[in-house]
């Protein structure tokens, strides 16, 4: 779990850092990968999804995420190699991300915060291997309305 | 991959057609189950996730999936158990959901449209058992809007 835990943070670290090498560390070098950014539409493939990460930290000065709900399991059921370690080879982590980002770090007004959802599905090809990305969905979060009573209308 | 595109239409089969015995059957029953609804937060567990389905599925009168973009990927690197059978136990589904739905089916009024994307997770526990959902996200798309081009105004 902490493995799993440790490698999803380092992806939340290198958009943070700017960190191109530790970000291309952390995908699994595959022609399935995806990746969907809120809004967008998926990405498949290594290359298109680390393109796009390329692109979207060499666009932003300062970003921060703050990680909440964080839930994180292993598959149940994944069938084990005959050395497998009985912690399983496949993670799906579920997590909100409270984003603070901005455009120099002057003033507070340049600053604007954000709020999505996501799901990583995480694999590792052995005990010994490093947890890499599989899958990433992120989603904006529609924050509720709330309905305004109009009882008190003339 | 026939199979597991199997087990991924058959989920837009229950939710058209209100079957939530075939819904039931399409997820693994587990506490780690995931799914997220657009513009939703996570939903974990089982219970939780099919408790969702059942009240959107008693909320909607006419429903229907067009789904386009579809592109189904196995595992690269799952470890095989002994008896394993070469098509792996964990596959990653993506999609574009073109929704027509409406409130009765008298007048072409009554319909609207909606696209989403959804990553779906489904496993399945040995080669003889059926693909079932893990995990789901489904997310609006966000479309591109044209920027006006100011050079015309006086």
């Amino acid at each position: 779990m902490s493995d799993v835990l440790a490698s999803h943070r380092a992806f939340y670290d290198a958009v943070e850092t700017g960190d191109l090498e530790l970000m291309e560390s952390l995908w699994a070098d595959a022609p399935s990968t995806t990746c969907v950014h809120p809004g967008a539409e998926p990405l498949i493939g290594t290359d298109a999804v680390l393109r796009s990460w390329v692109l979207l930290m060499a666009n932003v000065d300062y970003i921060q995420f703050f990680l909440t709900d964080v839930a994180v399991s292993v598959l149940p059921g994944t069938p084990r190699g005959p050395e497998g370690t009985g912690e399983g080879d496949v993670a799906v982590v579920t997590c909100t991300e409270n984003i603070l980002s901005g455009e120099g770090t002057e003033s507070a007004d340049s600053f604007s915060g954000g709020k999505a959802v996501c799901t990583s599905v995480l694999v590792r090809a052995g005990a010994d291997e490093p947890w890499r990305f599989w899958s990433r969905h992120a989603s904006p979060v529609l924050e509720a309305v709330d309905v305004v009573e109009e009882d008190e209308a003339p």
